[in-house]
């Protein structure tokens, strides 16, 4: 079993709730209400600046030649490529990034990101990595898994581009890396370094199935 | 308005709430059931190490020598001192320290925690003091509440030691000091710099409030 | 007069000295021995890695869209763009990548880089950007004087590249967005805090006088 | 070998120097120019205050709760107990905490704390432990080197303070608990990690060495 293997064994049971969750199963047959879909994605667009600044701690903290050019990769693809789709939605629904920007940052959404963050100050590189893998693999699964069940998800006018966005080869592909990666910086970890990754993968996990709940009941 | 006023002013209806909180209520009439209030204990035994980080990162933040050694102290003196009431209530309630330590921290106190950690980590001096605000004032002001509304609080033999060790003189000056401390830091602070004070201050009070949601409910 | 030019007129005295320098010279005239180049270039490439992690800091600590952009473009474009002056060099002189980060920093280079990574630690994104700002200016300095004193300097056949490429307009561009950005940050900062931000560049403006007696005398 | 005779042997050469230094021989034999002492004292205080942070971010990194109370107690001892040394020579001096405070620090200082503070920003607590042990054992180590070539060191009346404060049992208790922290904390570390370990502990040893030159020559 590999590292990244044990983690998503860990959190079978979160992960299980995600694609369950009605914000998802709303996105999976089009029948989200736009103003909760609009909530999620000025909050995510917040999240997403938040992430942005973990990968750059992780430059910060690698000490792996690899780690530090992904990192610094991301730290850069993210702020100018993936939050494209989020311009892309905000557009579509009327919001400039500036509003997005000047709207409070919702106390989960806090929540989740001071986690992470603190994680990047505290930990070494493979703890920053695995803090940022909950969030990026999750997103595939969920997106594969509604296009497994209606699999003209992708096409919705509204809500495919999101869904097409996370079922693409080259989101897929940034996402084996970082498990490459993180499996081979962890992969002389003893039992009690193990079970701390897996800590903080959890916390993560369950921080997103949050993040779906706040969604859903767009809450303040 | 000093700064501090201006910070209890901008959350006094969360603040209201924490005197009506059942968990508050029944420490006050000491109904509480037991198994809550060892539930808190642990997770405040765990909350106050995380606290004492907050405030050795400020020693590491600090530009004004007064500011370096009153976090110094604090450092020292809630790892030795403010946390013997926990350990009093642990020996009372049969749990040890160690045993405390091993404690999963629930995912709300970690959300709490990370957040002031954050703040430490990106933020100067003055924000760092403004975290750990909410924390130090709302205790006092909740503990002094109690005895007001039951004059016998402080006496009960089981919750009198919590309700007294809060509305000490001794507690009474750190708080003290801790204010002028802030109210000095950000004497000159522009209308920007005070509201992201408040939104600091804000947030954290929003955390005590979900802490004590947490303990009624015995949250995971 | 704005920020910057209240920096350099700080550090006048400094900067006449990395002109005369003997490093400096031999680089001009192209009587510089190859060996102290070689020195140098591996001892720089390594300054660099560290330079890239003091961008990355930057982009956890901002709190200004541009900057955070600016900083997160530079973390990626260092490690994928102006470090191939650095290898294309590396290359000529039969240094591997791996050579290189297998070298040990001579403690002149660690201290120079360790003080700009802790400014980043400690300080807010102006004071950032103002540890970096002294390597990023004078290395255009450096140049354009070595081409006004030596007009075929950028076309020597060895020294000609490191010449020109300091000299580029790209390199201008950069550094003028990055001289705009620390203006508009600390435009509105009182006297204590531009003291401060002239304290940081100072601090760095000597360091890179060490670094050059440093390369010159082959330091270990 | 226990790991920090590890670290001593690897630096022998380096621990050899600071016996034969002019300004370590000049407090051995009474004859140290007092205002060269008196720059030294002004600069060991200023070191001090940045050690104490060192410290204080070693309370953060934290995993261990015993290297947490070590840690958060020396925050809290070195100043109010340590710099007594300090500020008892500073009155027979006649310079006033407030002078010192406001004294620049040189950047041969500077350079050493920015380096244990970027350790301590970076890495762990065995790390951070192990930026900290060399100035704590070499301070010991060269006062009792004084004092066996010369029996009456700790009884001369300028010099005889300082002799005897780094001779004294309590600073070798300290000292001793450090030792054996560091020891357990590193216990199952690998090559590579102690490779590590060492290369903190050389660096910052050879920044002891640059310290006593810049004293002797009274460096700015």
């Amino acid at each position: 079993m590999t590292v990244t293997e044990r983690l998503l064994k860990d959190t079978e049971s979160i992960w299980a709730e995600y694609h369950q969750h009605p914000f998802v199963q709303g996105i999976a047959d089009g029948t989200l209400d736009k103003e909760k879909f609009k909530y999620y994605m000025i909050q995510d667009y917040l999240y997403l600046l938040d992430y942005t600044k973990v990968f750059a701690i992780g430059v910060a903290k690698a000490k792996d030649m690899e780690f530090m050019k992904r990192f610094a990769n991301s730290t850069h693809a993210i702020l100018d490529g993936e939050m494209d789709i989020h311009r892309s939605y905000m557009a579509r629904l009327g919001i400039t990034p500036e509003e997005a920007e000047h709207t409070k940052q919702a106390l989960d959404n806090l929540s989740y990101t001071s986690y992470m963050l603190r994680v990047a100050y505290e930990e070494g590189q493979a703890e920053v990595a695995a803090s940022i893998l909950s969030c990026a693999l999750s997103y595939e699964a969920i997106a594969r898994q509604i296009v497994a069940e209606h699999p003209e998800a992708d096409k919705h006018p509204f809500y495919g581009e999101w869904v097409s966005g996370y079922v693409s080869d080259s989101y897929h592909e940034e996402n084996e890396s970082l498990v490459v990666l993180v499996d081979r910086l962890a992969a002389d970890y003893n039992e009690a370094q193990l079970a701390h990754l897996s800590e903080i993968f959890t916390a993560c996990s369950r921080y997103e199935k949050a993040f779906w709940d706040m969604a859903w009941e767009m809450r303040k």
